[in-house]
């Protein structure tokens, strides 16, 4: 089959490899689209950084292997006793859970400490076939097939808002960093739960016109003073909660000035540089700064559970083009890197041709 | 009336000074004693950071001042209509509110956008006398003059373990980093909120020697993985919470580390080099970092209230040394830079003679 594999930094092939080996509780999957992440993506500019270079903790692989970990498709044959039809569309959660330690007994599999997933410690979706857990699988149902890759990056941010602990967002006014992929999942998200005093601060002026549609303000932080901003719109108050989607210094120093007293601030963004804190506004303004990462298994479930509904609204602006393998590095990698600011999301399908 | 006035870096001069002037509200305080804070001793050696160089924003006053707002001391001749007595003994809430702006409408007075302080802003309790606002005096009934100074420092950390949410200590693992003054009155609060299992990590054993009355488990960073310690101590989990009194890149780290999944790092103290985050720690665990500083007027209350009922235990420890005005300079700051270790509290009285 052909697979798009990470051999080094910038060197990602499209080639024959061998078909992927079923076992046991494993089912065959088709692949049918798979998001390009942000995570490939600083892989193939600065990696290999989650690409095992010697043998994976977990599953003992070494590159070259496929990556790519937000992807769904069809079931292919699956084996006798198996729940899934052949055929069924279905949507993979790419998390490879130890279930042993105390975070994954305890429901919290956000914090699996020997966590690794499908695309990074294994073969994962930018590849014609996957071989996948079952309980890895979910079905469809009315979700469109086309849209169901996003799932897995509106879980992560399902995770970021429910991890806030805030019941209520009616009355709460938002602060977004960034209004990248993650931070425009954000917002359609908080939206979800029922925010709509949502500011998004994007310097980019494609992004900015991007989420325009779903945050209430957006501030290019590049010519506006965030705090400042931010507190006209709370009558001197400042925010109740910051969501950083940038991880960048300055993003982070905007958002302690913009939060109120008492402030939550959520870390969402993977920092490259050292995240260095204004110590003195987080002890004088009694600021809580909470990380997060990926989601916990019902955050995924209920991802797709508010997608069918309908109480997820604008995913569909999530995709931005739509490629076929073969074209994965030049108007996939490549186009991110060129032109970054126009996507939020390219999805890739093994059969798509131009 | 004489007073210890700071004018300068390492310049802090015993002298005469004019008596303090009544105004509407404000009561005469004869001062009794004094305890020396850190924040005193750092602007004594690298300072001054908190004393005023120009007019101060709350009191237009500027440097020679009076530093010092740990004092009790009896109320001297009070104004018509004041409900306390001559000679009645106090505590000083050395607070100077704006009571107008958010914070302090709502309660929060810790989080005061205008916050100043007596022995900051104006003069304080290096001196004979200091003139207070009624409403900033608690009458100290059953609690002894001779340790009343340090409710101040037991209202700061109070405050900290407040600020915790945490309702029910008896089941949580503390690590506290640094037994210093704020590390050693933070474990006399936990174990008045009901913690038991309390772990201190401090480098210098004369100070494990003065906490380990009072914590379960005592470590020495220095030669022992202060992580793999408290993960042996709570198997295998990692502490729930951590509180941070050493404000030190290396403590931090070792906190963080120490942490399990889903856990509360609380910052106490005030950091002088910029606070760095382990960031891939902070969101792969889920850990909550949240900064507190001073308190609220009910902590101030709550811990007089406490003392008074006898449930913190061990304040008396706290001081270790005391010492007459005339002596502040050499029996005072200066053996707390050469004796750093030796001491907790170094209590000051105006009229104490050797």
């Amino acid at each position: 089959m052909r697979a798009a594999r990470f051999y080094n930094q910038g060197d990602i092939r499209v080639e024959e490899v061998p078909e992927p080996r079923l076992s046991d509780g494993k089912v065959l999957v088709d692949v049918e689209w798979c998001g390009i992440c942000g995570s490939d993506l600083h892989d193939f500019t600065m990696g290999p950084f989650m690409l095992p270079t010697k043998p994976h903790r977990v599953t003992g692989e070494t590159i070259p292997l496929a990556q790519g970990h937000e992807f769904c498709g069809r079931v292919r044959n699956p084996p006798d006793g198996s729940k899934l039809k052949d055929g069924e569309a279905v949507m993979v959660d790419p998390r490879m859970l130890c279930r042993e330690c105390m975070a994954c007994k305890s429901g919290k599999t956000a914090c699996c400490q020997r966590l690794g997933y499908i695309g990074g410690a294994t073969n994962g979706g930018y590849a014609e076939r996957v071989v996948v857990e079952e309980r890895s699988l979910y079905p469809l149902g009315n979700i469109p097939l086309e849209y169901a890759a996003v799932i897995e990056p509106l879980a992560v941010v399902h995770h970021a808002v429910k991890e806030s602990a805030i019941q209520d967002w009616n009355d709460k006014s938002v602060l977004v960093l960034g209004g990248g992929p993650i931070g425009f999942a954000l917002v359609l998200l908080l939206r979800a739960h029922g925010a709509s005093n949502i500011t998004v601060s994007e310097p980019a002026s494609i992004r900015r016109e991007q989420v325009a549609e779903f945050a209430k303000n957006v501030i290019n932080p590049i010519n506006e003073n965030v705090g400042d901003v931010c507190r006209s719109f709370t009558n001197g108050k400042g925010v109740d909660v910051v969501f950083d989607c940038a991880g960048v210094p300055i993003a982070l120093e905007a958002g302690f000035d913009a939060l109120g007293f008492g402030g939550l601030f959520i870390e969402v963004a993977v920092w490259e540089k050292p995240m260095t804190i204004p110590s003195l506004k987080l002890l004088a303004k009694h600021i809580t700064l909470k990380g997060v990462f990926i989601f916990n298994t019902e955050d995924f479930q209920e991802v797709m559970q508010w997608m069918a509904e309908g109480r997820i609204k604008g995913y569909e602006k999530m995709v931005t083009a739509r490629i076929g393998l073969d074209d994965i590095v030049d108007k996939g990698f490549k186009e991110l890197v060129n032109n970054k600011d126009s996507h939020i999301k390219i999805l890739v399908n093994p059969r798509l041709k131009e």
